[in-house]
């Protein structure tokens, strides 16, 4: 059982907020300045006054409720995720860790705490990108590494922009960079999110501890052959690009299990043409997802990936290789990550240090701030799915850890409870 | 040089049916019962009145032209092919063995001969089934395997009924059964067929006599895994249905060829889903094409392509395999095979006896009368392109093979040229 947060309260809020979708029955589609999204952030609004907290929308449409405490003037310590959503999601991508905010607010409340800096809680825009692209939107515009310049330039899948968008849902993209942070105005981030992944709950694990978020490349590869009647061409007068990247692909797995039980790689893109049952293929185009949580792991792995595909060329076929995105891994706190590992021991929790395969807003708000991220467990591994689940037990385990943490980020050790 | 047959006079009848596209510079696109077809057709129809044919267009839209002979209620030897494209394709596939059947009858009347059976040169319609699916359609249609009662449930893309075209390119549908040829009406059945594949021409062989057409299998696989995070799910927790399918699909190439060399295997058609860069693939459907001599050999390697798909099951992947098609290797007449290959031999040309991997009028008119089928190099292999190609002195050379056998089938021994 949980010490501190309520499975009760979390599943309200879960649930309250899980109306609040494009597509009933269907999953949660709650797409940035949707009408979803501004039923949404009303309801988080009002229970973040609920929780007794002063409430504003910051001039992109970040709902953030905040407790001043003792000292208003200090650094703050912000807590928080997303509440946008990709098609057809699940409702705890993102509103896990905004109702673990909310709760760490309630339980402040409740157990008659006044922290000796503020306390802010955020739910935030556009993280998964479903709407304007790119991704991670509300945390890279607060910590100044997006331009609100752009925003005009960023169209949805209609073509309206950004900007637009933001007017219509009531907001001034003119004065959308009054939203960028403070340099010094944060004194931690911390984010509680779903694990996405099988780790957690194989183990029989409570909590992951995130130590740092893994680097990431993509590759594209193109193989080209001579297309030919499957009928009238023998064997070995083909040229067949398929049977070439084949030959890659049976490569690939091993490469990554080769570096590190932490690599990983993922064809999920192949497309082969002309693509009739009875023509050769002359083209076969596939992506490659490389990540592994050291720099040095991800470069070793897309060089021998690139050896691979490289190997299907000859007899007739040609390689084109692509590096299209390299992003180096993220470390997050190390102090962070120690205050959160201990608290979640001292509270009888299993947690182990994790890296995350996935990018979240921490990523982008640990070059603002110290921030720690905490993993929950997902019911086998599966997100972005409307079958997406997190038992609110253990929802409320993630949260002791993160209310545990914000009390020793802003209370005297003798008035922790 | 061929001797017989006039390299120039074949070409000018190429060309001259090439201009009836409807993709002008980009390649031969003649779909039956077009505008372009039409024309073609009344070039065709004119052409045979030069050879001094009687010509009828029949009640499906086949151009035929007759020479009586000297007996005219005597079985006829038929030549010829279809006129008929596929999108995009080249000007040689059909119209070759059409304008040699009109190169023969050229032939018979510079040489003053009356054969003694009626000679009948044959245009026919649909045989790619680009426009009303199937193909094969005039010669099914000619030897009774197509009931023309079907034709007002045969749709084109438009949704345009085989009957309704027929109407609007001015024949009666309800009389479409008088094409079907009386039983016993044919003495032989004669084509000329561009190769489609590389052998001849690599081999630096003159012409192929076919000795049967393949046996044909086609098999749909699907492997379903479970779609998950690219970043969050260890490679070991996976359960990818695209390396289980690659797991498979490496293994299928060898498998023909250790069938036998006539035996091929093609992977022409492959989807990946869900199909995005960073998401696990839980569902890889393919086809696979199956092609052989001998229909033991059809079946062996459909058994074994089964047993490498089935393979890739278990591990948390489920397979399931459809055999979508099965169509036993047809043997053509092997008095007309020894005909055709002394006739080359005498002619002092390279031949080789083949097995024709595509199917062809002649696969369904072989059920009908004897039959004989005469390949012509194709450059490169290369059919059903805008570069399809074959040197008019090589198609002459084709067409005095075939003049010979029409000779032999037609004239007395001391009347033969």
């Amino acid at each position: 059982m949980a010490r501190f947060a309520d499975p009760q309260r979390l599943r309200r809020l879960i649930e309250g907020l899980d109306r609040f979708t494009a597509t009933p029955g269907r999953g949660t589609t709650r797409l940035t300045y949707s009408a979803q999204f501004r039923q949404a952030a009303d309801f988080l609004r009002a229970e973040m006054e609920a929780a007794g907290l002063g409430v504003r929308e910051d001039e992109i449409g970040n709902v953030i409720g905040r407790l001043d405490g003792a000292n208003p003037e200090r650094a703050a310590v912000m807590v928080g995720s997303h509440f946008d959503s990709v098609p057809n999601g699940g409702r705890f991508d993102g509103p896990a860790g905004v109702v673990a905010g909310l709760e760490v607010a309630f339980l402040l409340r409740q157990h008659g705490l006044l922290p000796e800096r503020p306390v802010e809680v955020i739910a935030m825009i556009e993280e998964e990108g479903t709407r304007f692209g790119g991704g991670l939107a509300a945390s890279r515009i607060l910590t100044g590494a997006l331009d609100t310049a752009r925003l005009g330039a960023l169209p949805d899948d209609d073509g309206v922009t950004m900007a637009e968008a933001m007017t219509a849902y009531g907001l001034d993209p003119a004065l959308a960079h009054r939203a960028v942070l403070e340099p010094g105005s944060l004194h931690a981030f911390l984010e509680l999110h779903i694990e996405q992944g099988p780790v957690l709950e194989a183990r029989g694990e409570d909590v992951g501890i995130v130590e740092r978020i893994v680097g990431m490349a993509q590759v594209k590869a193109t193989v080209r052959g001579q297309a030919g009647h499957a009928g009238t061409t023998p064997m070995n007068a083909r040229r067949d690009a398929l049977v070439g990247a084949v030959g890659a692909l049976a490569r690939l797995p091993d490469l990554a299990r080769e570096t590190g039980p932490d690599a990983v790689l993922t064809v999920g893109k192949l497309e082969v043409r002309p693509g009739g049952a009875n023509v050769i293929p002359d083209l076969v185009t596939f992506t490659v997802d490389i990540r592994a949580p050291q720099e040095e792991a991800v470069r070793a792995l897309v060089e021998r990936t690139r050896s691979a595909i490289e190997a299907a060329g000859g007899n007739g076929l040609t390689v084109e290789i692509e590096e299209q995105l390299f992003v180096p891994p993220v470390p997050l706190s190390a102090d962070l990550h120690a205050t959160l590992s201990r608290h979640a021991a001292a509270l009888g929790l299993k947690s182990r240090s994790m890296v995350s395969g996935a990018g979240h807003d921490a990523m982008i708000m640990a070059g603002f701030a110290p921030t720690g991220l905490v993993f929950v467990p997902s019911r086998g591994g599966i997100s972005h799915a409307p079958e997406e689940w997190t038992d609110y037990e253990q929802l409320a385990r993630g949260v002791d850890v993160l209310f545990a943490a914000v009390c020793e980020l802003t209370l005297p050790p003798g008035l922790r409870p």
